[in-house]
């Protein structure tokens, strides 16, 4: 199962001219957060770079796959993790703390409707990007057809983020 | 010339499949250094986002064009600019500090010979990555077919750069 997704990972990715070299088509990281439903409630990631001062990954969600709800807290004195979401293929819905949009056009994973509840949508299109500040709930959805992601962020420390979901274990 | 040139960045990218928003094909930077041959030294660059954590571009550069040698010094208490040049398409070849290659495969552009010094050769063809360590002198040249690559680094403060050509009028 995770094979199969790190396979269809490799050719999304390639399908839309995104070359990877050997090492990282060996270490697609495909997260199910713990939840074992991995289409429902999933990504699978490329991490670039991630050292002291920045991180560049790239994103691939399946046909309406969901990233949980969850937040970068601030952590010490440090400022939480802000990430740039650049679309580069499909369509992303992202939700973030804020004023709620009247009709939200993801579907809520079912069974986990708890583990939603923040609603100010933005929609991404190929070329779009959107910041996402520091200590902000977000969580995000792939169009019917799926989406690649270019995640641009300060430094990636997976183990201090919070998700809604008590029942999550990301890292 | 500079929209010309502006032009054919677009054509480029879109023919890798790098899609732009409508802003960023209105504001596609061309520089060339101030040296007036940009053909030969000079650089096309998108911003997608420079803030004060990190900072993320598209560099395209045409067939064997170069961008010549430079340095991110540190700034009072802030290390220097830390870049990861990550090739998309094309080839590019990477000087650095460094042992110098016995041979390299880059053409220095002619009359400037003077101002390239550092000769540690990097090959990058796609899927490729180098991250070249703040305050480090480094220049760089596509190959025949030109190149797409995708920097990723800490924040860009342009007007920090110290060339080696003492011509040179980055900002
Ligand atoms: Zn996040
Ligand atoms: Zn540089």
């Amino acid at each position: 199962m995770i094979e199969d997704a790190a396979k269809k990972t490799i050719k999304i990715l390639d399908q839309n001219g995104i070359v990877l070299n050997k090492n990282e088509r060996n270490h697609i990281e495909v997260v199910d957060f713990g939840l074992n439903q991995l289409e429902k409630q999933g990504l699978q990631i490329i991490v670039y770079e991630n050292n002291d001062r920045y991180c560049a990954k790239e994103l691939v969600l399946f046909s309406n796959q969901t990233c949980p709800e969850h937040s970068h807290p601030n952590v010490g004195e440090e400022e939480g993790k802000m990430e740039t979401f650049r679309c580069r293929a499909g369509k992303v819905w992202l939700y973030l703390e804020g004023e709620s949009s009247e009709r939200i056009q993801a579907k809520i994973p079912k069974g986990s409707e708890d583990y939603y509840t923040v609603f100010h949508e933005i929609e991404l299109n190929p070329g779009d990007q959107f910041t996402i500040p520091p200590d902000t709930l977000h969580w995000f959805q792939a169009g019917e057809e799926g989406a690649i992601i270019s995640e641009f962020s300060s430094t990636s420390r997976d183990e201090f983020d919070i998700f809604t979901d008590p029942s999550i274990q990301r890292v």
